[in-house]
């Protein structure tokens, strides 16, 4: 019988020119449980493992090499960038919990690239990680199947798009805290509140902009749409954002900016304008990294835990390679607001 | 003939109670020799390999696992602590070559504990990671001759203390950029330039304090010691020494932070009292991070090439691991005067 070589079509297996799906389709079982017959786990008849074992080692289906033989547990947490001080917060949490379990961090950044996303697949499998930590990163459709068909435990934090994915996510309460900064401004008798949002590509970004709009609904008040401006959650943006607020007829006298580094761009945008924090602009942030304590004046913000975030991904996937269940797919961390110095009452 | 079991003195060996230092005494060759023989080094004469390799089969002596079977190659970057956006422009750099090579980085923090620094040790061992780079930190020299042993390759960047290891080390031009930042106050006409310094134990501030030294002496000035107050390189002790200094019956008219952290925390004392940045007081750093370009106002300072400086470390312990010779055992990229809006002519 002649080997079935599989070229396009379907995630190619390790070591191997027959794809899982033609396993599948050969065998007459879906792929799930193909997968699940070369993960080694027991929830497969012993019928169908049968068949799919003959049909794996004639076509010389090798699964990946598993670090169980040396020890050597590793996890990969993956960001899209490393280029802002909110990535190493989330790898202080993991690598702490992660040290501690004996488990080495493998940090890799694909920068949304699909040939970094491929070449850091080809190094998990040689690596024969044990758990891959994805941060804000939209991987495409076939590396995630690939990612599912390897077996390797797969944890989303911040999830970037609506969670399709089968993996658990874990994230932060952006609506809460959308709400909870407009809510402060509101308090403090401002009316006319901006939004310097987020890409609206991002989930984070939408649930932000849900809360503000929640708490100013709350308010009697709407959305004013001239009062909203895009934003990336870098300084470069916050700041032009913030010039062209300050262009309006009749400028805000507070601003939400969805990022720490976005109101950082504002403050010197104000600055640069003569225009005092809080006394001429009430600010406020979302993140409070580290730095904000110190920016001048210090940052009135959201507080989202993401070291926390981090160590929770840990543990998670940590489970799922021990074969549990998460306590939960779907985990939201709570967010504060930290007054500071950048928010007064409104003058009148 | 009884195995030798040795306890205390000697680094341990992997997977074996006898040490190398006690093969090294019963072959009647130094622990270099031995160390050669276990890494597969060809520089030892076939007549002392065969006598050490003899002792070390009778005494069940494994070397550590390698990664060339799965080709699976990692490397382990080492930080005291993960706390500052400094050690992620670090990580950034590493990263970029580390995985164009198809290398994953290890990212660990040991904190400056022992136990957590032997930790990592046992996880390196099981990992079989290709080279080490450490950043700032101090290991104890148990764990130095321990990895040396294990023939992993190291690189030290920004080394912590006096470069007595056996390691290539990768700096910045720390006095270079201690002299440029305070010529250009000097320029500016400034007479009163405090410093608030690094830790002394860390060559890095030794260099810079070294470098304000020769540009005060290079104006026929000497240093005033009441005007050089003590540092962390963390905001908190920036806000401190700003303050101590202003607390003096004479303070200076400007001040050169050794680190952008530190001018940070200098920049909130002087906002506390009222006191305006450039006008009443100028500001140099020394870093260059990216946040300080939208620190309010701009942070003039002093770049060091952090990634750049990774990129190299990558690079040198890959040649090392190669059984390459670095191209010099010590470099020091430059650094760079950057010049933004936190200084200015003094006034008259």
């Amino acid at each position: 019988m002649a080997t079935h070589e599989v070229g396009a079509g379907g995630a190619a297996a390790p070591g191997s020119r027959i794809t899982i799906t033609e396993i599948a389709r050969q065998a007459g079982v879906s792929v799930p449980t193909v997968s699940r017959v070369v993960n080694g786990r027991s929830d497969v008849s012993p019928k169908t493992r049968a068949r799919v074992e003959e049909l794996l080692q004639l076509h010389g289906y090798r699964k990946r090499p598993t670090s169980s033989g040396t020890g050597a547990a590793l996890l990969d947490l993956v960001f899209n960038d490393l280029d802002s001080p909110w990535a190493v917060e989330i790898i202080r949490g993991v690598e702490e919990v992660a040290h501690a379990t004996g488990v080495g961090t493998v940090v890799s950044a694909i920068h949304g690239r699909s040939g970094d996303a491929r070449e850091w697949m080809r190094n998990l499998r040689a690596r024969a990680s044990d758990g891959v930590i994805l941060v804000t990163s939209d991987l495409e459709p076939v590396l995630h199947e690939e990612l599912r068909i390897l077996g390797v435990p797969l944890v989303v934090v911040d999830p970037a798009g609506s969670p399709a994915l089968d993996a658990p996510t874990i994230g932060a309460a952006n609506w809460s805290g959308g709400m909870a900064a407009t809510e402060h401004l509101l308090s403090l008798g401002h009316r006319r509140i901006a939004l310097i949002a987020g890409p609206p590509r991002l989930l984070c970004s939408r649930a932000r902009f849900d809360g503000y709009r929640a708490a100013l609904e709350g308010a009697g008040l709407g959305v004013d749409d001239s009062l909203v401006v895009p934003g990336d959650f870098h300084p470069e943006s916050g700041f032009d954002g913030c010039n062209a607020l300050l262009d309006l007829p009749e400028p805000p006298t507070a601003i939400f900016a969805a990022s720490d580094q976005m109101a950082l761009g504002a403050i010197e945008a104000l600055r640069q304008r003569g225009l005092r924090v809080p006394e001429d602009m009430s600010l406020v942030g979302f993140d409070d990294l580290p730095e904000v304590r110190w920016s001048a004046p210090p940052l009135t913000t959201v507080r989202q835990p993401l070291a926390e975030m981090g160590k929770l991904a840990v543990r998670t996937v940590l489970r799922l390679a021990r074969d549990e269940q998460p306590d939960s797919p779907r985990v939201e961390l709570g967010t504060e607001l930290v007054v500071r110095a950048s928010t007064a009452p409104l003058a009148r």
